[in-house]
């Protein structure tokens, strides 16, 4: 063979270059990553499992997907790579959470990424409690943001849902229903608007019932 | 004829009894009430308009369908008749504006008209901006709050978006997407939870930036 970089040999042999990949290979990793992520969620998946299951060296894996994060992004077909917005969210202090958070988000939304997070969550409303996008969102994205703020005393676990439901609730509101003014209204106006609706979710009393 | 209860007659004559209806008539006012309402939007629809469109008397529309609100739930087949849930919002101090609507709508969402509900706002989530429901709810009830709340130097536009990107979220959250503990929150909770977040959308400060 005179093209050294052709990925004709076997996986197992770790010099398969980055072009042109072996598709068969990278099916056989999302099918085996989406079957174990499915039975077992995140936290309980290993790379090393899913290897396994594929029949690949684990460190090819990581070579076609990077992180455990990142495959889990990929076997859901999570329309991006959310390491960006999720390193924002642990570089930010915690009492500007809220803020931050909403900023991320609401920028990503409005890229040209936007629409295929509109789709995802169209999927993810037909597909309710089934539907894989939701899982990762749940077991990484959520839990990223939960393991911020958790206390010996709450586990914070109806704090990041509160906030995921505002969160749902503006993207559903601003790009889906179209709700004006909101759906126009500038980023620096939502974060005013919802940024302290975040942080009083995450970090503020939500136990204090109105008059 | 020796049935004076039955509908055999022309619509017009105002005879018509609530047994048996008459369906073709029914559908022909709602059909032109469909039509109507999504031309022109609910507050320059007249009843008349639609009564002439179906060849029938205004009174015979006011008899099958009851206001002109109720004419168009009906029209973009709204799951309930919102009646109820806007006469209590309407009752409520403006400072307990908030904790009111969320016990109303999360009340109603958990009630048997709940599934009825979910299945509208997925339908309107896959409908976008074009859902007759969505056309409802905006001119109908989110107008019904705004007038609540609406000064000369605040139109509250962006406040009723705002409320109803929040109360959109709940609902998918606790009823589509099923993000614990949310979805089985007891309504206690989550009106001492949302409550204060719809109140200050609605009354409070929504225009200072957090840091």
């Amino acid at each position: 063979m005179s093209d050294g970089e052709s990925g004709s040999g076997t996986p197992r042999s770790g010099r398969t270059g980055r072009r042109p990949g072996n598709a068969d290979t990278k099916l056989a990793i999302l099918d085996a990553a989406r079957e174990r992520f499915a039975g077992a969620g995140f936290d309980k998946t290993s790379i090393r499992a899913i290897a396994a299951d594929a029949d690949v060296d684990p460190a090819l894996v990581h070579h076609y997907f990077g992180t455990k994060q990142q495959l889990f992004a990929a076997a859901v077909e999570f329309p991006i790579d959310p390491a960006a917005t999720l390193d924002a969210i642990d570089a930010a202090p915690v009492e500007e959470l809220g803020a931050t958070i909403v900023r991320a988000v609401v920028t990503v939304w409005d890229s040209p990424a936007g629409p295929g997070i509109v789709a995802m969550a169209r999927s993810m409303f037909s597909g309710g409690a089934e539907s894989p996008a939701r899982a990762f969102l749940l077991q990484v994205v959520l839990e990223r943001v939960r393991l911020r703020i958790a206390t010996p005393g709450d586990d914070a676990r109806a704090r990041v849902a509160l906030a995921a439901a505002q969160m749902v609730g503006v993207l559903t509101a601003r790009k889906i229903m179209v709700i004006e003014p909101l759906a126009s209204m500038p980023i620096d106006e939502v974060v005013a608007a919802v940024g302290p609706t975040l942080q009083r979710y995450l970090t503020g009393d939500i136990d204090t019932a109105t008059p």
